[in-house]
């Protein structure tokens, strides 16, 4: 019998004996590779990190003991712990239980995570909460963060106000010295040559418990001690300490793959007051070979033979691109034409597929690594410089950049083109990653010039149209398959706030309005209704801003009850946009609204969810008929 | 002839002996002080920058070199040195020039400022596009951030992302020991106690400069020096630092209001290559005791006697308080009645009026310093912990929060209720500083309650109320002045999402539905338009989210034509509700939406801008009347 197998909560992994949590390690790891190479997953931060939880688990008083994870992607042997190693068969699927911590799915997980940095600022938070709250006071709060997130500015926001108020806080950088991409920045840099002296940390810690003990560890002496240590350690590491600049105590680096090593350091520095600092490096795919030797690969690898490390590979036939490659391989193309095009993007190289433009141009390439706010800020500077930016970045991560685009980029009309990825339901990614309010919170910006192509011509032609319109231009596109594999059509300017009328009908009794690759469902529909004596027109409209009032005013002249679809919330999107259109035109034609409805959606498959939500192929046609009986047709 | 009124240009500035340089500076402090007088506007600040200024533009070939201001609210003497001597007395007034600096209004503003710690990464991205671009490759570039801007995460991500590509950036730290509040954050502890071995410094840039003439100072070879030289000074100085950690020389820190020196220094660095960053020290208020001395309350003084430094205070008639003061005085009550209230804001603690609540409870306020992400974030941390944060951000700032607000709060729907200050157009700060995008950008989120009040009772009721919505909660309110002196009414809990009818008028031809303090011209309005026959109905809605739909259900049944006002931009706030609520019942009746076109406001008064976008009183009343004769009443 398994000593996985008896582990149903953390109570029960602290029963264990010391020694024998490296064998549960192994079994964690076991487990992780024969779940998720028939149910993909995150794999290479998850087998990395399985020592680390286990410690964390071990010595912390977990769930009152609160942790707080960073992204998350890495915590699976931390849910497989906390009462959801049954449940695991299901994660990311569709009722199951999320691939990221939700404290909606388990009081293990404190706080939600999926956008990287904010663990450091939430468990902070609660540190400070807990130190005020009677009956709290002994908490501990520990967050974990990578060495990836924590070059963000929310992170280091945090990392700033760590110092400033009592608090317990424990940060666990997870240093594994790679996020889904190479790591960018100065602090990469500086973490890797990072080393102290353990001998000295030794001898502080001892002697700040002495002092405690001995009741002479008032506060302000507290204070003059760490900055003398500072110094001391500065001297004697000859190196500087980003941390302890920042008042936060620094301990480590040290093997975060050794639970044996991990347990004995948490249980040195748990009962120390204060923030404080524990660097550990881990290796990414720990304990399977094929993981260790590529992690960018095996970041999320699909299905596996979790024997020989095979990855199930698409079939060889030729498939449609996903959307981000026809992004990635036009930007090639489109800089090749004009030199002044640069590519921008925040740690998402390869999930953007900008990989491509940085092959062929690495000096015209920016990857500035988890922060957002900066790329945008940083791409309209390239733009006063003369150069044309496209900022390749996923439509939920973008919001961190929000006022950024207001600010640095819109209030000045710079062109810069916003290449949004994954805009939309995303799918297994689940409630954090879904892309669905980019429409709303873009389309209030004066000036902004809003789109989304249906097909992989209309993107290519968009990022082509976008170099010539001296604003800032967004094209949002899915994540996910495109169409056809006949995409690499000459360009073709498109003109700004023109759409196309696919199906024509006459007199229609439906007119659907569609923004994005929703076309199609809405084509196909129509096929049905046509020939079910339903008369429905279609149109692309391309653009939701500037919106084309010619369509608009069209439809207005007819007595069609109108349909739009849309890829993310209706609240503030294209339906509301086209009924404002109408009634500044007084036009009462009836509209219904497809699209995400206003509440939060969790994971599932990107078919699964549209579903649910009432705009895929089944949707529109039930909503276009049940409106044509409703109106006598 | 003074030396300032011969000053039209940069150009004409560099015509100078640099030993004429500390009378300009003189005279144009006294010029700020004649000016500033009458005409308010940020004082304290301008008067610590103007030595910095000058030996800016006397060092560098401005604006062929790129400057590059941070907030910008300091840069008056750029304004005054780059051809707006005279435009000055315009500054902060309907179609005068700008109180920031602005690119639409001169060459020499490069960027937009407004927003603290957007300036190193715009100049980064400005420096870095010179360096590839024929021609501009000598240009130069210096980032001007102040002690508090640098401590956001923003600034961060800049400085951590300058090292990466090759540029020639110039960051100065104008180090005046202070924001609008006082400064905090461990970074700022940081600054404080930064000392550097001038000796050392002169050493090294020899050092540097010897090694480039004799060719030897190749890029590998330059980063080991610099590796070597930040161990070295580590050691010499036996201090950390920071920039150096992120690969950023740094010099400093030096006295920044020695015009002499700064030149020299200058033109010392100007000519090296690779990111620095040089430290100055300045007085905020230099030149003006009082201001010297009471540097918070200088900040923009508002009118004063240039010879007495009086300041002309509000006459002694009790007058109604400001909005932020019925916020800041009703948070202390309310944090009488339930200990789990505490208060977060980002470097406002002032402007939001935050400050009586951290006189009562300082244990349970947290000021985080210009770190508008993490205040969100840390508050849900806070929530969490079983504390009700009220997050008091201005509007415009907010939106720096913006995925903070959805990922940190609204998901898990945590109770942290949002105090939205300066909500709607605010004056003479002009285009960076309204806040008008909050009721669309807030709008789209699940599960946001959203309100705004009309009168300091609701307000203080909706601030009672948010206790017990459990659910993440948002209050805005204009900046100014409030209505009544008779406020301080006992709580009354309002229903979440029901609005009121203010006006009624039995049949009404027209009905106007407002959200927040619009309501008053509108009903003022609405009197007249009653006596005109015109029969008018004004009802308060209260809540954009929720929508009272009972209202709209109730005004459906009518033929009226349908007025919306809201102090924010009409494109997805309340008037697009509205018509999407009367879509959905299918109602035809008419709206005109007043607000904020789609289009960028500079500064003004707020009345005039009001006035310009037509939601104030008179445009009230004139649209309501062109409805009437164009529907035949």
């Amino acid at each position: 019998m398994s000593i996985l197998s008896t582990i149903n909560s953390p109570a029960d992994l602290r029963k264990l004996e010391v020694d024998q949590l490296p064998e549960l390690c192994t079994e964690i790891r076991e487990f992780l590779i024969d779940n998720l190479s028939q149910n993909p997953g995150h794999f290479a931060s998850s087998m990395g990190a399985v020592d680390l939880i286990v410690a964390l688990h071990y010595v912390y008083d977990t769930p009152s003991d609160h942790l707080v994870w960073d992204v998350g992607h890495q915590a699976y042997a931390h849910k497989i712990l906390t009462g959801r190693r049954e449940a695991f068969k299901t994660q990311r699927t569709l009722n199951g239980i999320s691939g990221f911590p939700n404290p909606l799915e388990s009081d293990a997980d404190t706080f939600i995570a999926g956008h990287a940095g904010n663990s450091i600022s939430a468990a902070l938070g609660m540190a400070i909460a807990d130190h005020s709250t009677p009956g709290h006071e002994n908490r501990k709060t520990v967050a974990v963060i990578g060495d990836a997130s924590i070059s963000g500015g929310l992170a280091f926001e945090g990392l700033n106000n760590a110092s400033n108020h009592p608090n317990n806080l424990l940060i666990v950088l997870n240093d594994n010295d790679m996020s889904i991409d190479d790591n960018v920045g100065a602090l990469h840099t500086y973490l890797s040559n990072l080393t102290t002296s353990a001998g000295y940390n030794r001898w502080r810690n001892k002697m700040a418990v002495y002092l405690r003990k001995k009741g002479v560890l008032t506060e302000p002496r507290k204070r003059a001690i760490i900055r003398f240590g500072n110094s001391v350690k500065s001297l004697v590491s000859k190196k500087q300490n980003i941390f302890e600049g920042l008042n936060i105590r620094y301990f480590g680096p040290i093997d975060g793959n050794d639970v044996i090593r991990l347990v004995k350091v948490f249980r040195e520095i748990k009962d120390m007051e204060g923030p404080r600092l524990l660097h550990i490096c881990t290796t990414k795919g720990k304990g399977f070979a094929p993981a260790e030797a590529d992690p960018t690969t095996w970041h999320a690898p699909g299905k596996f033979n979790p024997q020989t490390g095979e990855r199930k590979c698409a079939p060889s036939t030729p498939l449609p691109p996903l959307w981000q490659e026809v992004f990635g391989k036009t930007l090639v193309e489109i800089a090749r034409r004009d030199d002044s095009v640069v590519g921008v993007t925040a740690a998402m190289p390869t999930g953007t597929s900008l990989c491509h433009f940085m092959k062929e141009f690495p000096e015209r390439s920016f990857d500035v690594g988890i922060s957002e706010g900066h790329a945008v800020t940083f791409a309209g500077g390239l733009a006063v410089g003369g150069k044309h930016p496209f900022v390749a970045i996923y439509s939920s991560f973008l919001q961190r950049a929000y006022d950024n685009i207001v600010h640095d980029v819109a209030i000045q009309g710079l062109p810069v083109t916003f290449c949004i990825d994954r805009a939309g339901v995303v799918g297994e990614d689940g409630v954090t990653h879904h892309g669905l309010f980019d429409l709303a919170y873009l389309n209030c910006i004066p000036g902004m010039i809003i789109s989304s192509p249906a097909d992989e011509q209309t993107l290519r032609n968009l990022m082509f149209t976008s170099l010539s319109a001296n604003a800032p231009f967004a094209i949002r596109y899915p994540r996910g398959k495109a169409l056809s594999t006949e995409w690499e059509t000459p360009f073709e300017a498109i003109p700004v706030g023109k759409g196309r009328c696919v199906v024509n009908a006459g007199n229609p009794c439906i007119v659907i309005l569609t923004i994005g690759p929703a076309l199609h469902d809405a084509v196909k529909a129509s096929e049905i209704l046509n020939s079910e004596g339903i008369p429905t027109a279609v149109y692309d409209m391309i653009w939701l801003k500037p919106m084309d009032e010619d369509i608009i005013k069209e439809i207005a002249a007819t007595e069609a009850h109108i349909i739009t679809i849309e890829d993310g919330v209706v609240t503030g999107g294209l339906g509301t946009s086209v009924n404002d259109a109408l009634r500044k035109m007084g036009a009462s034609n009836g509209i219904t609204m497809l699209g995400v409805p206003d509440k939060w959606i969790a994971q599932g498959s990107v078919n699964e969810l549209k579903n649910i939500c009432g705009y895929d192929y089944d949707g529109i046609l039930r909503t276009a008929r049940d409106l044509a009986i409703k109106n006598g047709k």
